[in-house]
């Protein structure tokens, strides 16, 4: 799915005639012969050996996560702090044996799952210490019990989005978890960092999926009882959920599935005016209707993402239920939107049970993470297409984006509905500003990818034209600028792409100060040599 | 609502016939007048002197909770250890200048919402201190802001649930949330111990309808900030929900609100065999269509508290809206239902808005809490009104049978589908076996109170004619046995019952231990005195 040469050119011409003066050379990634790593600091104890690899490829694989900032680093053959060593451990009595072993070395350790760290999670602290091991779950990667009865399977973390699914699908069971990063993230980075999935109302993050867990602490094993419901004391799984490894290697969970779906209906919405767009997303999940998709893509985004041809704000809606039709509340989602001057002139699209249904094709998440797009006369539900493959392809385009040179990222929050306004107008603002003074030109748009009955989950995504070599401090001064807006305007600093090393500082004024205290104690008690994720979350 | 004299005398007659050999005398309680509590080891510091009261009533009042053994204790006149003084801070500066005087002059607090703990949460320690205040928030009972846009309230934690809805009503909106002790506990309550509401499904605790919460610490204050949803990090909220008074004293909180709801349908489902019912309940919860109401009740407690006639379950479905009808999910429902043997012959009782529906008169629990039921022929509707009328008399009724010795008190836990035949047969066995030897005789019963995909919450309700003045041991030993089943069979030691003092043994070994460690760290972070409601949750 990555674009080719001749795409990439194509791209470059685009970017040329939309920004005059740059002139997007296409670069060549830094190859992986050509890098000369620092020599590992680290050699794996004897018994243990096995589980380690101190492999140029491995260590260069394990430097960074996804963020455009690792991209470009990866791009430029910038890896100055690579592990000094990769554990692959494949049992968990191996995890705690490593534990033990770096807690007694001095090492630190960072957890790594799919890598697919937006935040700087998985990259390696460079301090006073004998060296750092990134710990690679992959190896843990089972299905290990299914409760049909329950409708909940204990996993292992390591386990990566397709898998999983591919495990779940001959029972008809999906956990229906669907973070745009499904194919390249594990169950353990998704619970350690509160990943927000494929409901857009409703059920939003994995913590709501999590019915118990189970971790190996520098200080022994922290599992959580399997419950339905509790109300023991504060939650010891919220704990852990977000705890991005700083108090723990998490193992295993119990999760709670979901039958898979049979009946959907989708429907794309427009309205020429932004503001009644925000607010008949208001009113539909402020009716309790609970839609599976309930995306607002403001006017960019509609006619860059999803071939809207400008002028209009697209509301993405989508119902489905492995129980019965939902049309019903389709159609009361239209009314409230008609009551917005939302049109939707063809109407919506609904299915029912096919054969192919439970299928072993129907698992993927171009095929369930956004809703059914049956083929059909030009119109709203094409938009609804377009834009659900621009939302698959969007991480394989921006190689190619980095590759000339262009300033391409995202970033997200969440705000209760009476400040939205004023934030949205704030970022955009701030971001704007930056753009121009640190590229010239660029532009920012904005979707919601959750919202909530008290406020929304408004996603951003940033472009604009860099200098070779100097994209990333351009990137962290407008990234900087839209941080402070957000956190200005009422917003988090991450609705789901977690804090990490990258969103300490407004991660920092945000927390309680005394939760911070809190969390502090709470690691030093279960991290009593700090080994694990320092600069994550809390200072080491 | 209290059963007057006669009604007393004649449950007497009745309980007579149905365990002979106990003859029910009518004790009168002990007068207030003729108490002597222990002298108030303490004196309140001069500045503060006008928030504090030593009276005896209010020391008398504060002294216990509202458990079995609390009644029977206040009953008795056996009042060991009140506070020495009680405060009454009505704003949050006096709130933190008592916790810094208690911190100073090594003084226990122990913070008192509405009183209503079942399980010793507002007990006073009587340990190695200067003395024990009790804090009373019930002048920080202000609701002080309210988003409309967003459907939010910024409100004061001493305020009960009545005076919350009565302010919230004029503006047609409403917490929604209504425990059985809904007109005698507090908001900051609720919040500490993860109460449970009036939603069966879904959104079930309190912790769902939390935006934000403000606390004040001995170390200072601790603020979430106000969000629909965060991925930063560990819920900062979540450490607080459920902390119970020792990590701080709850002041404010940000509330999620509904609008009235003005559809509503409601049904009683009859089913021969328990087991049917069970895996009906299961069908309607996994289905997705979340009723707002879905109590299972036993055939003893159908027959008790809903006059089904017995030799049937019922299950109370009920479904409400503010938005749009509810009779496709009513109906979806009762053909699961159907599916497994359950019948409803009078078809299911629904009702659209009226002008009377958003008045003054709709918003208490008797009106709201339980579904609609029109007057009607006798049928399962009936059922149901019935069934809503004894929860609501419950509470009334109990000093009337303490009066008389009875042994009245209920439990309640959650646990997987694939575990509650057996955690079912293992409690009623454990519980019958344990009233046979201490009572004699007796009963228990069942009815779920909430239910979720993954298992449904539990709730039995215990009788058995116990000894004068031996009640209290009685009933400690049929307690150590459920909680003992319960345990064993992979349930929690509660779902909305919180912890306290008097679920620690079994919540000691259900709790991670290293989530223990990490709750003990976090204490000594926020309460390093360890002033604050100590052998709470966990050991001083």
């Amino acid at each position: 799915m990555r674009p080719d040469e001749r795409q990439t050119e194509s791209m470059a011409a685009g970017f040329r005639a939309r920004f005059p003066g740059h002139d997007f050379a296409v670069a060549s990634p830094a190859r992986l012969e050509d890098l000369t790593l620092p020599p590992p600091r680290l050699h794996p104890p004897a018994p243990l050996a096995a589980a380690f690899s101190d492999d140029p490829y491995d260590r260069a694989g394990h430097t960074y996560g996804k963020s455009y900032r690792d991209v470009v680093r990866g791009f430029r053959g910038q890896l100055d702090h690579p592990p000094d060593l990769v554990a692959f451990p494949s049992d968990e009595s191996t995890v705690s044996a490593i534990l033990d072993w770096a807690t007694s070395a001095d090492v630190l350790v960072v957890p790594y799952g799919g890598g697919s760290s937006v935040v700087g999670g998985v990259e390696c602290p460079d301090q006073g210490h004998t060296g750092v091991v990134s710990m690679d779950l992959g190896r843990l990667n089972q299905v290990l019990e299914v409760d049909r009865t329950s409708r909940a399977a204990r996993i292992q973390a390591g386990i990566l989005g397709p898998a999983l699914e591919d495990t779940l699908r001959p029972q008809g069971l999906t956990l229906r978890h669907f973070p745009q990063s499904f194919e390249f993230s594990s169950l353990g980075g998704w619970l350690a960092t509160r990943s927000g999935g494929h409901y857009a109302t409703a059920r939003t993050h994995i913590d709501d999926f999590t019915e118990s867990i189970r971790a190996v602490t520098p200080a022994g094993i922290y599992e959580s009882r399997r419950l339905p419901g509790s109300g023991a004391g504060p939650s010891p799984d919220r704990l852990l959920l977000g705890s991005e490894g700083i108090l723990g290697v998490i193992t295993e969970a119990w999760m709670r599935l979901q039958d898979r779906p049979r009946w959907r209906a989708s429907a794309g919405v427009r309205f020429t005016r932004y503001a009644d767009a925000v607010s008949a997303t208001r009113a539909v999940v402020q009716a309790g209707l609970d839609p599976t998709n309930c995306r607002l893509l403001d006017e960019t985004e509609a006619a860059m993402s999803a071939g809207s041809g400008g002028g209009v704000s697209l509301l993405v809606l989508g119902f489905e239920s492995a129980d019965h039709p939902v049309d019903v509340p389709m159609a009361r989602a239209l009314e409230l939107c008609a009551d917005h001057g939302g049109t939707c002139p063809e109407g919506p699209r609904s299915s029912g049970p096919a054969p192919a249904d439970a299928g072993p094709g129907s698992g993927s998440p171009a095929a369930t993470s956004a809703p059914a797009v049956p083929s059909g006369p030009a119109g709203a539900a094409d938009a609804v297409g377009a834009w659900r493959n621009a939302f698959i392809r969007a991480p394989y385009g921006r190689d190619a984006l980095v590759a000339m040179s262009m300033i391409v990222e995202t970033f997200e929050t969440a705000c209760t509905w009476d400040r939205f306004e004023a934030l949205h107008a704030g970022v955009t603002e701030a971001v704007t500003r930056a753009l121009g003074q640190v590229c010239g030109d660029g532009w920012i748009t904005c979707r919601f990818t959750h919202v909530y009955p008290d406020g929304p989950a408004p996603y951003f995504s940033v472009l604009g034209p860099g200098r070779p070599g100097s994209e990333i401090t351009q990137w962290d001064e407008v990234k900087a600028a839209a941080a402070e807006a957000i956190l200005t305007h009422g917003g988090t600093i991450t609705h789901h792409h977690a804090v990490g090393r990258d969103h300490r500082p407004w991660y920092d004024r945000q927390r309680p100060e005394l939760f911070g205290r809190a969390l502090r104690a709470a690691k030093a008690g279960l991290d009593p040599a700090g080994i694990l994720n320092p600069g994550v979350l809390i200072d080491p």
